[in-house]
Parts: structure tokens; C-alpha cells; sequence
């Protein structure tokens, strides 16, 4: 059996998340239906973790084994051929049989992209969160650098315990590389590297440098925020519209 | 009664066209309801011109009357409330009663973006037409100069009789004033303008450019196959994703 590793990029707005479902169009379940048309077998690839309904990425990477004598490099056209355009194989390598998508995951780097012009234009409404309201970008940047280092990071984890028993993720402690606002064009983006991510982390940071953003907190709230280690404590979570995986590092 | 010209954006890839149908969503159908909303009349708005199913506007404009009295600047934020996000109103005038979005209209311009890169990116794969093949870009620039000035373009309209009837376009005489290609990073991007464009036209002026771009024609075939007065001497429609009526000059 070859170990294969892909790098997938998918526009998230068509699919309810990663995870296969039953009934639903997810982007595990579509990879796993065009892997299964080029190798003639039934393998479920293994993501480096799941994205949400909506939640797009630039360079996510799964992993499946196959007894097909394929060459990786033509996998990439093959499946390419079969996939809708909104899930593009970018690259396809055989790996060591050790390595696994998520647990050999190092780091990975989302982003969020938050449109600030007063009328969205429609070629962008799937791909940012429009808030044209009012919003300070200094004391956001001050409040993510807040994050930094390593926390326990309960207050920003989605209230999940089925799927947190599953993922035997007994800790919510996770280490922030970086953690960087800045303005781009007519958007506000913002963008965190770190060694692991919980359920809606991104989304529930997002939603709560934007309270610091507007005033309704001072960055230095997001000290007590952390301590609380409860969701109540933090923002709202921002729409998944605006997120993408960027990378993941091994 | 006051006659309102509205501009709008939309992405065209979820909607059957401008023009309203019955049993499939419509750009023109998907603002008449919403004007219906907001004023309380049932009206049609009238277009510079249909796009078709999955083409694209920067900026279409329409007209309608209304007796209502709501500000012309707050139908703007009363439209965009009630329309879906690929319909943007970006501007909303009150204009003199004899000013009509079709038949004021002097000129137009469209673009057409064909990506190049091997593969698609998926958030662009609504938004151009993928053509990773080998292309020369200067015959595509000189056979794109020979179609300035004023011709009869029946080579490049769709064969359409009733919709030619009922548009009582007996001519298909138009004037090119500008028709340039340019590389623009991964894409190439064709834009003309004109005093008017038959049903089909930018799209079939595409398709045979690229055969002039891929060597099967040369640049002053041109010539010959407007001459020819017959759809079948030019190249094949370019798909409609590629396609944005980018501007409406009256």
C-alpha cells in the first residue's frame, strides 16, 4: 500500500464543511467519491481537520492509502478531471507510511478576511464577511497580540463536547506563533499561525477583537477573556464566509 | 411619476440571465420583486441590454417609473436589504422622463478574462474561462484591431431570429471603437467597446481569437470572416462564465 498526500484547495460555499455526512455535499465525501473513480477503490482520505460549512481553503492536505500503481503526479489530473471546479487538487506526492494528515500536522496558518466598503461587491460575498460598520484596527491589532504564546483557549472553543470526546482533544491548550491584523485594500485581514486550532478558535477570535475593534472592549480584556475558560466570556463567532485554511506545516 | 435609473453589480453564474422567466430565477425578475417590496408597485425594470445565463455586470444599468416617494440615495440601502448578495444596487438617480437604460445608451464596454494558469483556482472557477492550452497572445492583439470601426458582425451574432425580430434590430451594423487584449498576471483579458453589441457577440469575437491565438487562424482572416455575413465562418462561443458587461455610457 502507498501512503498518497494531497493538496487540496476548495471554495467551502457549496459544501456543508470537510466531514463526510449522509446526505449532504462535503468536500471529504466528493474527494472520496473521484479517489474511488481513478483507483477503483473505497477509501475515506483523512484531512489535516475539518473545516466548517463555508469555510474555504487555500492548501489543505489529506492523506489516503492505495494499492493503485497510479503515479502520484497523474492524480492530480485524473482527479481534477472528475472533481467539480469548486475542489482543485493543487499537488499530489507519495508520502512515508508514518505520516498522517492531522496527527503529523506541525502548525497551520488560518486567515480572515472582513470586507470594510459600504456595498459588498457580489463576486466577494462568499469569500469575506461584510462589516461596513465602524471599527479601530489599532486596538484590534493590540488585542491579538494578546494571544500569543501558549493559552488555555476554552473561552474561544466552540461548546461541542460530543465532538471534542470523538477527537480525544482532552486540552484546550494550544500555542499562537503569530497573531497579525492588517489592512488590505478595502478589507481587514486578519491572520493566526499555531500549532493546533479548536472548534470556531479562528471564528470566536475574530468575533472578539472585533468587540475591541468597536470599543466595547479594551485589548487588555482579552488577558481575563482567556482566564475565564468559558465561551460566554468571549465575542460572537464571526461567519464562516470569510475563513480560509492558508497552509498546514510538518 | 418619476423615472428612476438604477446601476447595479451581479454575479450572473446563479441566475438564467437579465431577462425575467417564469420558472427561473433572473436578475431582472429578482429586482422587480424587490422594487415591488420597497415601493409597493409592480414595475419591470429595463435594461441596457440582456446578459445571458452566467454572464456577469460591473455596472448594468436599468430604469423604471415609480410614484413612490422614497428618496432616490435610500432605495439604494432599501434594495440591497431585500436583493440576494450577488445582486448589488450600487447607485440609484432620479432621471429625466425621457431617458431610457436601452435606448439612451451610446456606448458599452465589456471584458472578457480567461485564466491561464494550469489550474483553476476554485474561488475563480465562476468568474473566468479556463483555458490552460497554448495561446500566442500577438496575432490575438492583431486580430482583435481588425475588428475597430464599423462592420456588419452577423458573422458573430447568434442565430436568433425571433429574439432579432422582437429587438427590431434589422442591422447588425455596429461601430468598435476600442478592442484590446492585455496579460493581466495569470489572465488574459480582452476588452472592447462599442456602440452596441449583437446577442453573442463578445463571446464569439473570444472564440475566434483564440483560434488566431492557437495558430488555426490568422490575424487577417479577420477580414474575411466579417465579410462573409454567416455565423459559420467565425470560432466557437467562449463559455459565459468568462463574460462582464463592465459599463454603460449614455
Amino acid at each position: 500500500m502507498r501512503n498518497l498526500k494531497l493538496t487540496l484547495a476548495y471554495d467551502g460555499s457549496g459544501f456543508s464543511g470537510w466531514q463526510v455526512q449522509p446526505d449532504a455535499p462535503t468536500v471529504q465525501g466528493t474527494l472520496a467519491s473521484a479517489i474511488g473513480r481513478v483507483t477503483g477503490e473505497k477509501v475515506l482520505p483523512q484531512g489535516s481537520g475539518r473545516t466548517d460549512a463555508g469555510v474555504h481553503a487555500l492548501a489543505q492536505v489529506a492523506t489516503f492509502a492505495s494499492a493503485s500503481a497510479i503515479p502520484a503526479e497523474n492524480l492530480v489530473t485524473a482527479l481534477n478531471d472528475l472533481l467539480p471546479a469548486s475542489i482543485r487538487v493543487l499537488e499530489a506526492v507519495e508520502s512515508p507510511a508514518d505520516f498522517h494528515a492531522r496527527h503529523s500536522a506541525r502548525a497551520k496558518t488560518y486567515r480572515y478576511r472582513i470586507y470594510r466598503g459600504a456595498i459588498c461587491p457580489p463576486f466577494l460575498a462568499r469569500y469575506v464577511w461584510h462589516y461596513p460598520y465602524p471599527l479601530n484596527l489599532e486596538p484590534m491589532k493590540q488585542a491579538a497580540e494578546l494571544v500569543l504564546g501558549e493559552h488555555d483557549f476554552t473561552s474561544f472553543a466552540a461548546v461541542d463536547p460530543e465532538r471534542e470526546r470523538e477527537d480525544k482533544e482532552v486540552s484546550n491548550i494550544r500555542r499562537i506563533f503569530s497573531s497579525v491584523w492588517e489592512q488590505a485594500g478595502e478589507e481587514l485581514q486578519y491572520t493566526v499561525r499555531g500549532n493546533g486550532f479548536l472548534h470556531h478558535m479562528v471564528r470566536n477570535l475574530v468575533g472578539t477583537f472585533l468587540l475591541a475593534g468597536r470599543g466595547t472592549l479594551q485589548p487588555e480584556d482579552l488577558g481575563r477573556i482567556l482566564k475565564a475558560c468559558s465561551r460566554s466570556a468571549a465575542g460572537a463567532t464571526a461567519p464562516a464566509s470569510g475563513l480560509y485554511l492558508v497552509s498546514v506545516e510538518y
